[in-house]
Order: structure tokens, then C-alpha cells, then sequence
């Protein structure tokens, strides 16, 4: 059995190791049928179990209302950002977009190829360093997007946007969903690709309101509507099985260590011990404003590239893994989803207290020296 | 470790044990990186590794020339049916298919949102229970399309079809790839769903010559066009990092059991054993016509539905399970794609032979009795 390691990618990401022992077991065998979970019948009872498990569980953390849809498809946010406008935005309609980084700008892009795009407020003055608060609203949007997390530049709304009028607020909640509670009924619908809080690339869990699935386009193709899906319980055709088994294995593990709420409070023990530092570190500096930091994503910076690097290759040599910053922003970037475990926060800050001693050090001995 | 059974499940379906144990594995620690295959990023050194020699396995193993792209998508078949013409045929244009089955007929009904459909053939008439050979082929075709294993009828092409002219053949070698050699330069593109001979349900393969690459549609969303993946080696968004190694992995297996022509071997072995049986019973009638009969999926029925029903029961109590045909033909079907081992067919026919001796018994009794 070899020795797991701190893997702080920004996905795909660190995963409980709880499941991935339930996911072994399964991959031989699932739940003693015989029969490993990637080789069952996705028609089949034992199939069934799972998909109902994975929902009800999922329908549970989220408190998610009857009249929304769990559903769960494939081909990842991307594949939404084209869907979405496909399915509720005809040629005419508008649109309203906030633009907090490349993966609105991207859901931007698609929505420009069906009807208007308003653009309600934009960070990208500053890089995408911070959340806007000033936001101006079109007067019939037919829906209003936002990302509440943003990967690559370390920010994430505190809250939802408040939106006026009855424009049904979509969300790209990819890399911050379950990290927190939900208010659901706030949503027309959340959409995420699995692989940051909820397990393997190739799962995208959409929550939809019914009313949006009822409404939606019918002169695209089946496999791009989401009222197929819903009638069909994802199963039109055949599902990512081993995705949405692990999928559920990781709903189950986030349930046991207390639901949402306590995820919530952990994660922001997690986020202030490095943010803490940052704040005190006079070698490190946080990119993101202190109103708009991400608890999934932390980014910061030497604000040299050489000791960027430097730091990177010491704390690979520590076994800490995945550390580069996103080339948008350089520098580090910890992402430090649900799964990632406290210790390895500590272990981080612990080797960024050593390297900043350490150059300090190095400072006065050329400064003795010169 | 719970013992396994006879899995004849027509997919998602068996996997090879091998397979499985080293899939375990990775799932803890890939290659001994400390970090899990699921849990990898697909921008990483690793990942990288695996997506490469996932591919040149697949080369290898097929013979792929140079001019052909190797690619991993999501959606399943189904997403490639609209796919294709969305992206090689514009209105006004004509694309020739034929028609041997629902997933066929799903195609065609695809197509038809974007162009003319010319269907050359189809064997409907009988429930497809043959290979039309009578074609008649459009005069100025965009591309071909065929079903080359018809899963649910249990009919499979000898070989390609031979069409006149330089119309590009496209097959859905969802169900028989890799079950023998491919001439690939004699097609255009080829595609297929993971979940029966290659790995997992969510991974679509795609291999598709440069020149359909090239002059496929730009009008239509970047996530949808052969091209986007081809210019970013299926990294342009996260792909199903999972998939792809448990493909790749299935690929070496295929290599170490000596490529296709040796598999194929094996293949027709198997299906002898069981049609060998079929054509001698009383009791069991095969489908399919002779000469159009699929070595992965053999289906056959007695007759009664009752006792269908029973000798179905009877095999799942002795272990061998998915043997239930689907609702179109009815009666058993056995799935024995390439993983299915030799001795699952034998246990089959040893079953069918007891099955049918004590039918026998039973209505001599009967006999006796009346």
C-alpha cells in the first residue's frame, strides 16, 4: 500500500479516502452482487439502488425542494454553457451574465451564439481579483448566470446575487458546491462538473426547477434538453454508473461528518489558518480582495516568479503536490476543497513559515556579505 | 474478497479481472504517486502518461494510420447521432444510412434534424433479424453510416459495406469494437460507447480522419465540434480521467491476450459453442439469421414466454446473470464481448442442455399421465 501524499489540485481533486477504499471494494464486487459497479446494467436493480441512493442523498444535504429536478448528465460546465442558452434563450431574448473570471466568460461566449448577452457587472478590471457589488440589471432577462466560485483567480461570492424581478437565478457552482448550505429555492437551477467537491471528471450534477424544464426548447436535439433526462431519470441513454456511484459514496461521507453545515464551519477552519498567515507573512501576499476570498481556492504570491517556482519545487520535495498557480495569475494557488484534510493546511503554512525564515535569512547574510 | 459470477449483461458489462485488480490499485495511488488516478489533474504529468498511452495502445491495437485523430468524449453514442451531421451536413445536403436497428433508427432521426437522410437499406420488414445485403445507395452522399453490432437484434456485419464512390463511411462500433481487426482507413470515422468492450460507461471513442476534422462545421459550439477536441488532444475541457485509464488498461489486456485477430479467435470460439447448441436444440431457437449473426450478442428464445421467464430464473439461481433479451425481440440474450470468459458460454450451454432434458422429462410425464 503506498503512502498517500497532499494533493492540493484544482481539480480533478483530493477525494475521501474513505471512499476511495468503498470504491475499490465496488470495482470487484458491488454490494456483494458479484458483479463490480462499472460492470452492472444501468437497467438493472442493483444500478437502480445507486442512482436512487446518490439522489436521495444529494436531495437530503441540499434540502432541495420537490419541484426541482436532480439530474445527472455528462460533458462538464462546458458542455452547460452551450445548453443552457439552447434550451431557455431564443434569438431576441436577453440574457444577464456576471462576469467574475474565464469560466463566465467562456458561459458568456456560448449564450452570444443564441440571443443577447447583458452583461451585469465585470471583474475584469482587476484580473478577476475581486467579486462586484455594483451590478446593473436588464429589465427582462430570461435568466440570470453567475460562477459562485472562481478556480483560477481565488475569489467566491459570499452570498447569491439579488436579483430583481422574477429572472431565474442559474449558477455554475463547480468548484465550490456542497461546500456550504444552499438556499435552493433561490435557483432556477445550479449545474457542476463532479470532479472538484463530488467526485470524478465525467458526472455533472444539474438542479433544476420544473418550470424550467417544462419551458425550455423542443427543437434540439433530445440528448440536449434537459426534459429528457428528467423523464427519463438520466437514464435516455447510458449514464456515467461508476461516476454517480462515487458521486453518492461522497454524499454519504459528507453526511457523516455532519451535512453542510459542519462542512462549512470546517472549511473556513481550514481557509483562516492560511489566510491568517497570509495576512501576517510579509513574503506571501494574497491576490484575492478580503471581501471576495474563496474558502476553495487561495491564491497568493511572492511577487517574484523565480521564488514562486523556488517555493513550488520545496513544498513537491515535502511531499504537498499541485501547488502552481494558474498561469492568469501565477504564483501558488491551494485549493483546499472538502475533501482536503485540515493537517495538510497546517503542514503548508508550516513549510511557508520555514521558506520565509529561511530567505530572510538568506537577506541579512548578503547583506553582511555585500 | 466476495466471489464473482456470470455477468451476460449487454452493457454496461464485464470487465477483465485483471483489469479490475489494477484499477483498485490506481484508484489509491497511481504508479505510486501518492495521488489517486480519479484524483489527478488532467493538466498533470500523470495524467498525461496515462491519456498517451491510452491512445498508443489504441493505435497499436488497431492499426490506426496517421491521418486518423484518436479521441475521448463524453455523451455516449447517442450524443455522437446528432453530433455527426451537426457537424458534416448542412441543409440540403444527403447523408446515406442504413438502418439494422433502434440505435440506427435513432441516428436517422438525428440526422434528419439538419439534412436529408437516404436510407439504403433496412431490415425492419423482419424486426431486423438479418443484414441487408440489396443497398441502394445515394448518388451524392455526405458521408455513410452503419450500426456494425446491433446489440438488442443480435445481428452484426461480416464486414463493412462497400460503397461506391468517395462518401466517407461513419460506424457505430459501439458493440464489437475491438472484438476483431479493423481496416480503419476504409472509414471516415468510427465511434463507440466505452461500456461494452472498452471500459466504462461516460468515455466515447472517436477515431475520425483529418480531413472530417477539418471540414466539419464552425457554426456551432466549440464543445461540439471534432475539431475543438482534435487541436487539444480531448483536453480542451476535463475529460473522464477515470475512463480513460480503465480503457487504456483494457487496451494492454487486449495486447497481452494477442491483439485483435488473437481476440477475435477467441470470440468466434466462444459464440460456436453456444450457436453450435443452438442449431441442434429442440427447445432453444436462435433470432438471427444465419449468416447475419453477431458474435457478441446471442439472442434466442423457446418460444413460450413463461418459460422463457423460467429458464431465465434458473440461470440467474446458477450464477449467470443478465440474461433477460430485450423487450423488442424477447426471450435470453448472451452478451459475450471480449471479457466474457470461455467458461461462462460452456456453463450456459451445460445449463440450456439440463434445462431442455428436463423439459423433455416433464412433458413425457405429461404424456404418461394424460
Amino acid at each position: 500500500m503506498s503512502e498517500r501524499i497532499f494533493n492540493f489540485s484544482a481539480g480533478p481533486a483530493v477525494m475521501p479516502e474513505s471512499v476511495l477504499r468503498e470504491a475499490q471494494e465496488a470495482l470487484w464486487s458491488l454490494d456483494g452482487t458479484g458483479i463490480g459497479v462499472m460492470e452492472h446494467s444501468h437497467r438493472g436493480s442493483a444500478f437502480k439502488a445507486v442512482l436512487a441512493q446518490t439522489e436521495d442523498a444529494c436531495r437530503r444535504l441540499a434540502g432541495i425542494p420537490d419541484n426541482y429536478r436532480v439530474l445527472f448528465l455528462q460533458g462538464g460546465a462546458s458542455s452547460q454553457f452551450f445548453t443552457i442558452p439552447m434550451n431557455f434563450l431564443q434569438a431576441g431574448d436577453t440574457a444577464d451574465y456576471v462576469v467574475t473570471g474565464s469560466w463566465s466568460k467562456k458561459a458568456v461566449d456560448q449564450a452570444k451564439r443564441y440571443g443577447n448577452v447583458h452583461v451585469a457587472g465585470t471583474s475584469e478590471d482587476r484580473n478577476f481579483c475581486y467579486i462586484p457589488s455594483d451590478l446593473d440589471w436588464s429589465s427582462k432577462s430570461r435568466y440570470t448566470h453567475f460562477t459562485s466560485n472562481n478556480t483560477i483567480f481565488g475569489t467566491e461570492w459570499a452570498k447569491e446575487p439579488e436579483v430583481p424581478g422574477d429572472s431565474p437565478l442559474i449558477c455554475d457552482m463547480s468548484s465550490d458546491i456542497f461546500s456550504r448550505p444552499i438556499d435552493v429555492k433561490r435557483y432556477g437551477m445550479i449545474y457542476a462538473g463532479a470532479q472538484k467537491n463530488l467526485g470524478p471528471s465525467g458526472v455533472t450534477l444539474v438542479i433544476i426547477r420544473d418550470d424550467l424544464v417544462s419551458d425550455a426548447a423542443l427543437d434540439i436535439p433530445e440528448m440536449l434538453q434537459y426534459r429528457t433526462h428528467a423523464e427519463n431519470d438520466s437514464c435516455y441513454n447510458t449514464p456515467p454508473t461508476f461516476g454517480i456511484y462515487v458521486m453518492g459514496r461522497v454524499f454519504h461521507w459528507i453526511e457523516q461528518q455532519g451535512g453542510l453545515k459542519a462542512i462549512a464551519q470546517l472549511n473556513q477552519e481550514k481557509a483562516d489558518i492560511l489566510y491568517d498567515f497570509l495576512d501576517e507573512s510579509v513574503l506571501f501576499k494574497p491576490t484575492a480582495d478580503k471581501d471576495s476570498r474563496s474558502l476553495m481556492n487561495i491564491t497568493f504570491v511572492t511577487g517574484k516568479a523565480d521564488l514562486d517556482a523556488k517555493f513550488i519545487a520545496t513544498a513537491k520535495a515535502a511531499g504537498l503536490d499541485g501547488l502552481k498557480g494558474h498561469r492568469s495569475v501565477g504564483g501558488m494557488r491551494a485549493s483546499v476543497y472538502n475533501a482536503f484534510p485540515k493537517a495538510g493546511v497546517e503542514r503548508l503554512v508550516e513549510l511557508m513559515r520555514d521558506f520565509e525564515a529561511k530567505q530572510g535569512e538568506a537577506k541579512q547574510g548578503e547583506a553582511k556579505q555585500g
